[in-house]
């Protein structure tokens, strides 16, 4: 029988999803791939910064299925993914299979999206799932710990949480080591080098209403940043907001 | 001002030390040095085996001096290393300068060493300690996740503990994530391949008295047996239960 999960892999793979995998109750994943000449520095990039790259697995060299995931082809099981070449956003697509090659290692790490179930569950609203969008994203000035090529700043999701609502949002995320973790970051985006927090540089903007506050959690769209940054020849990730069902 | 594991590690410098670092309430580590080439492989097989091998810090090439151990250089702090050669230990010493390259990459992980003092403090007897004894360790047939040329199967530490604490010493260690955690397995030698309790692969043997059992965690020997038996060209560790001292 199939899983939920499956079911739904499978829907995107045919090509009948097209949209964020957001507000699903499924354990999610951040996909990066890269050619085995950067596989060492990005795998010692993820041991150093646990927090943007929490690793859940890594493929065996031109393997496409995921344990974690299982009858998944990471190929076609994301709903768009995007292509870096020499520091540049190639293309958006929905498919990567002419972009496949025997030298290519994946990379899964860890999503928020995972955590937020547990914060519905627990009577936390999410704002941007009440709303219908992809959470908001944003480049910040937090350094993260450098490994070979890999070097740069973190990029962070944010969610508006109540005051009331903080110490258990932290409690609860806390909890989440392999999707983030906790906050790195309450209040003030200015600390961390955001400066208009309407104009999110992934995903969609979102109020800020009266009794809540911007909380920051590290975000797996990081090795985008470095790769564009770095000017990295080749890569291959899911474009914001559209993950890896696992499970 | 010298903290007091620095000072243990000038006095192990010093060649002032010359014996195993059981007992020590300090953080220590399991080390791995390796050339580059084989680098990839082993940070694989670390993260796909994090119980023998919860991966604590990864040196860039040539470096060796740890973060988590400053002031420290690891050619001359671990009080015995170990050198293999082509899938045989070649030499016992008591510093490396001598091998030391610069495609050299040391890995430290983390040791159960470090639980010990906090079972200690719960009124958890450990009878190696008592005895002045090195902890004994053991061959076993539990098989790790292969990553590249390191495959094979696991090291144990075992360390007899009375009945009525067993659920504390569970509860206790499981809380260590980066020093093998809970254990992997309770009484029963024979079920992970283990024939001779009397005859420990590695350390010191240990009776088992009247209601003892005896229990068995991961450990960080585990890639000295892989070493061995895959025939690795150029391997350095830590002769086991003689650590580096963190902090």
């Amino acid at each position: 029988m199939e899983s939920e999960a499956l079911k739904t892999r499978l829907k995107i793979r045919r090509g009948e999803w097209g949209r964020p995998t957001t507000g699903l109750g499924f354990e999610q994943a951040n996909l990066v791939i890269l050619p085995k000449r950067y596989a060492y520095d990005f795998l010692l990039f993820c041991q150093r910064n646990p927090k943007p790259c929490p690793l859940i697995e890594v493929g065996d060299e031109g393997s496409h299925e995921a344990r974690c995931a299982p009858k998944s082809d990471i190929r076609f099981d994301v709903p768009k993914y995007r292509i870096y070449k020499k520091g540049k956003l190639a293309e958006e697509c929905e498919d990567i299979e002419k972009y496949w090659k025997s030298d290519l290692i994946f990379f899964l790490l860890g999503c928020s999206f995972t955590f937020e179930r547990a914060l519905i569950d627990r009577g936390i609203k999410l704002k941007h799932l009440e709303q219908g969008k992809n959470v908001a994203m944003y480049n910040t000035n937090l350094k993260c710990n450098p490994a070979g090529v890999f070097e740069g700043e973190m990029v962070v999701s944010m969610r508006p949480i109540k005051h009331r609502d903080l110490v258990k949002t932290i409690e609860i995320t806390s909890k989440f080591k392999k999707a983030h973790g906790p906050p790195v970051h309450l209040g003030s985006p200015a600390e961390i080098g955001i400066k208009v927090l309407d104009v999110p540089d992934y995903g969609n903007p979102i109020d800020i209403d009266e009794g809540e506050i911007p909380v920051f959690w590290a975000c797996g769209v990081t090795p985008q940043l470095i790769a564009l940054r770095k000017k990295l020849d080749f890569m291959i990730t899911h474009s914001p907001g559209h993950m890896l069902i696992l499970g």
